[in-house]
């Protein structure tokens, strides 16, 4: 039988690596999400702490890496893309998963296979979930997200050429503040 | 006990109205869709073909309104939404429902009991059922189509302010080329 690959896509604070578990605790998979650090890391050998703020998340430089001159050769964040799209393209050639972040839907879009989902909520649900499950301080915690998600969706836009969030782009799309964390999980189990 | 509303927003072809109707069979409620042109009709005393042409696919005129002088005074299109505001709110007020098009998320946006969806597909594959079921011709339909989502977006950012297929607007986001239209129906259903 052929793999079959549900992808995560997620604003901060929405829950959407913990639907990914729920998920895949539903149908006997695998779960991928901070795991896919140490395997891009062991494959690059690029450092820990680089791979994990070098994705989606960075926290530093993601911003001069988009405006770099390419021209010269690749960015150390394009070295990065191109060995984080390996390791994800090899797990959904192993396995049936499911891949939270890094760009996972865009990677495996020629896939037949692949259920691709987005995970949303309003701002302030996330901000508290973020203190309450992520231990966010509670100061700020709002404009943090902003700048969590401005990230995001500018490393999507620029390595994918699509915009993060737009329904389109994905399969289905849920509100978890709305429709809760359990209901989504069951959605896309039933989807799969 | 509380109506319950769905509102279905949906691009061209992507069979939003069908799997509008299919919801409300199967929870045994109306569906509101072209019969909401005659209701505006009705109430605004307005002409049939305006109402049908100045809603959401405004064949003409609906550039013009957006850009028309609001100062001295409401365009007729600035008319016709708050007619059609009024039909759609009563009509929640009424009964449980569910109504297709003519911004009806926004424009009962303030009810807790409100599902939001929107329904997306494939071009290739809106354009092939726009031949198979509403008779378009085969020629540039794929034109036409994108003529007509531009029209629905244009007309949704101007009265709502937000921009038209974002998926963090709608509860629920679900590409009915992929899902097919009974696997759509089935998940709304679900969630009501």
């Amino acid at each position: 039988m052929e793999n079959r690959i549900i992808t995560i896509s997620r604003e901060f604070g929405s829950g959407g690596r913990e639907i990914g578990r729920m998920v895949a605790e539903k149908l006997g998979i695998e779960c991928y999400d901070s795991d896919l650090i140490q395997r891009i890391v062991e494959k690059s050998g690029l450092r820990a702490d680089y791979v994990k703020e070098g994705g989606e998340d960075a926290a530093g430089g993601w911003f001069s890496t988009f405006l770099a001159d390419r021209t010269i050769g690749k960015t150390e964040q394009d070295k990065l893309w191109n060995y984080q799209s390996q390791v994800i393209s090899e797990l959904a050639d192993k396995e049936s998963c499911v891949i939270v972040g890094r760009c996972a839907d865009y990677i495996l879009r020629a896939r037949a296979d692949c259920l691709t989902v987005f995970i949303h909520a309003d701002p302030e649900k996330r901000a508290a979930r973020a203190v309450r499950e992520y231990g966010e301080r509670e100061e700020n915690v709002q404009k943090r997200m902003k700048d969590k998600d401005k990230r995001r969706a500018a490393y999507y836009q620029f390595y994918t050429d699509m915009k993060w969030g737009e329904a389109r782009n994905y399969h289905v799309c849920l509100d978890s503040g709305e429709l809760g964390l359990e209901k989504c999980a069951e959605i896309i189990a039933q989807l799969y």
